[in-house]
């Protein structure tokens, strides 16, 4: 049984593509969607779900992730082992902070040819998911092509300024959550617009609609509004900058 | 083949870190998704949602279900077993009307403790995917702690008032149809809001856009506009309570 | 492992009944969800997304489709095979488009009936699943019922008027690009609404947030807006009938 996730920004129907791709070629795949609602191009995004998942996946686990503005045009495609497992996607950069934590990437240019007519439109299905199937049926990631330095992303780190501690909101979740680029909590009690942010390990600790701050299971510093959504209560949305003042407040 | 189904409201890419912790440790388990969006925090129609579902799988099928407001307080995790199936989740009544579909709940508190270092605000991944597991390869429902009495959970049933049927709406689905608490339909005609609501079979029995009362296929009564939204056209959402006034139309 | 796949437009949890009476009867499933948020009762859309996806994937295939305005009317149930692929679903179209496009379909009717207690509103799950399970047990096609004629659908074409060519927006995905019952682009360059619509071979020839019109990855023509939503700039939804006129600038 091989392990294969699947990771775009395609919403639905599409990621059925390519998974009778692979179907058409290896026999026992058991998929795992790890998110196909990846807000449209949006490599950072996509990014910051597979840094946070990949981790979970054991040895050997064949991660398929396109999220790919570029699609067409020059950019190379990738395939990736690091820390025995494999990525393959667009070397735009989706790939690498997953790869990066899980042991030093060897990343390696698609540049075999196949079989089915390639869409110009559509490389998740035509090339990544092929490549996928090669994979899991035991082809070396070194017979694909070159090794190379594939394009990385970072998420930044916050910035302590005369304003405050300057971070970015790298990601949204389902509840409203404001993901940070921030692996530790501010030293001491800061505000968001004006608005006290507790710091808590856990939703529970402050009481219902009260604005917080955490540090996420995920690792990145979170502001949450316990039982609401603090992307709605704070009119911000992914790639917002922010800046969390020096509370003025009392604890 | 252990088949696992989830359920929760976490939106995208949190259920497939709880499906790699899953994988890390079983193979060959087949994973099926009952629901990831359910609105945040809402017990109430989570339960509604696996006591509608559960009832369909096999002897032996294992539901991990986490919605989960309570996380990082005291509330107990639950191994439950009932008619041949097992659940596993927060003690919070989100699991019991399902397990009580199916015959005679045994459930048991979560003592044992697990390697993984348990994140204070994701314990569908730290400690209820590993518990899910653990079932999946084996381990007895009864070994993970006391025999308890959970926390339970009942929708309520519809009253009969001087303004006429008294009922909850405990869900809403994707077609905007409104599951009421009610087992059985009205015995006369009823209106809501003013608007008559004909009783029939089947939605293809009235014309479009037009409002029925109908009994859904989980067993509940279901308001619902042939190929139309009713709760659009009634401004209603789950939680709400309404009154089904006797109709004053002859039929 | 059989291969069954799923569209519908239930939304959540209704999918999953599905798969729990497809696993009670039928062990080693590999499923794949095609799509579940087709727009409710839109046949139209629901045909698009079976044909763009069941060519991709093996013979043997099991292809459960199930968007049904007409259930609990007269409206037969199908089983159809063709190209070495099968579906199931009712007779109203949605099946017949995937069907053509892999070979000469053979439909025959269900006419046996199911042990479960049909409900009225869910063939899905009480018909249509079981008939999936029963064919991944190796039931012949020809044995649920005669062979019929089954209502077909098709997606119309792009007519050439005095006002330009007309066409028909068939599905509209996640990215909002309006995919037309066009399996060629105009000879020459057009508009609509006014707006310049450049040929491109893939989104990234234009620049940011330009509109354009290219052959999609379905070999349908598909206007999109690079890095945009071609629905929301259009003001223009699935079903809707436009015009392409001429366009009076220069390449």
């Amino acid at each position: 049984m091989k392990i294969i996730t699947l990771l775009t920004d395609f919403g639905s129907f599409y990621p059925a593509q390519m998974k009778g791709v692979i179907l058409a070629k290896v026999k026992d795949v058991t998929f795992v969607d790890i998110a196909h609602d990846i807000p449209s191009q949006d490599i950072r995004s996509g990014a910051f779900a597979l840094l946070s998942t990949a981790m979970y996946f054991p040895q050997g686990t064949i991660h398929l992730a396109v999220v790919d503005p570029g699609v067409g045009t020059k950019r190379a495609g990738l395939v990736i082992e690091s820390g025995g497992q494999l990525f393959v996607g667009p070397d735009n950069g989706l790939l690498m902070p997953a790869a990066r934590s899980l042991g030093m990437p060897k990343a390696y240019r698609i540049d075999i040819k196949f079989d089915a007519i390639s869409s110009h439109t559509f490389h998740g299905r035509d090339i990544f998911a092929p490549a996928a199937a090669m994979l899991a049926l035991g082809k070396k990631p070194e017979s694909f092509g070159p090794r190379i330095r594939p394009v990385d992303l970072g998420f930044g780190t916050a910035k302590k300024t005369d304003l405050g501690l300057e971070a970015t909101i790298i990601y949204i979740d389902k509840f409203g959550n404001l993901v940070l680029n921030m692996r530790d909590l501010p030293p001491g009690t800061v505000q968001l617009k004006g608005i006290r942010l507790r710091q808590v390990r856990t939703y529970a600790e402050v009481k219902r609609i009260e604005p917080l701050i955490t540090l996420g299971s995920h690792g990145f510093a979170e502001i949450a509004v316990n039982q609401g959504s603090a992307a709605e209560a704070f009119g911000l949305k992914a790639g917002d900058h922010i800046v969390l003042e020096e509370s003025d407040c009392l604890e």
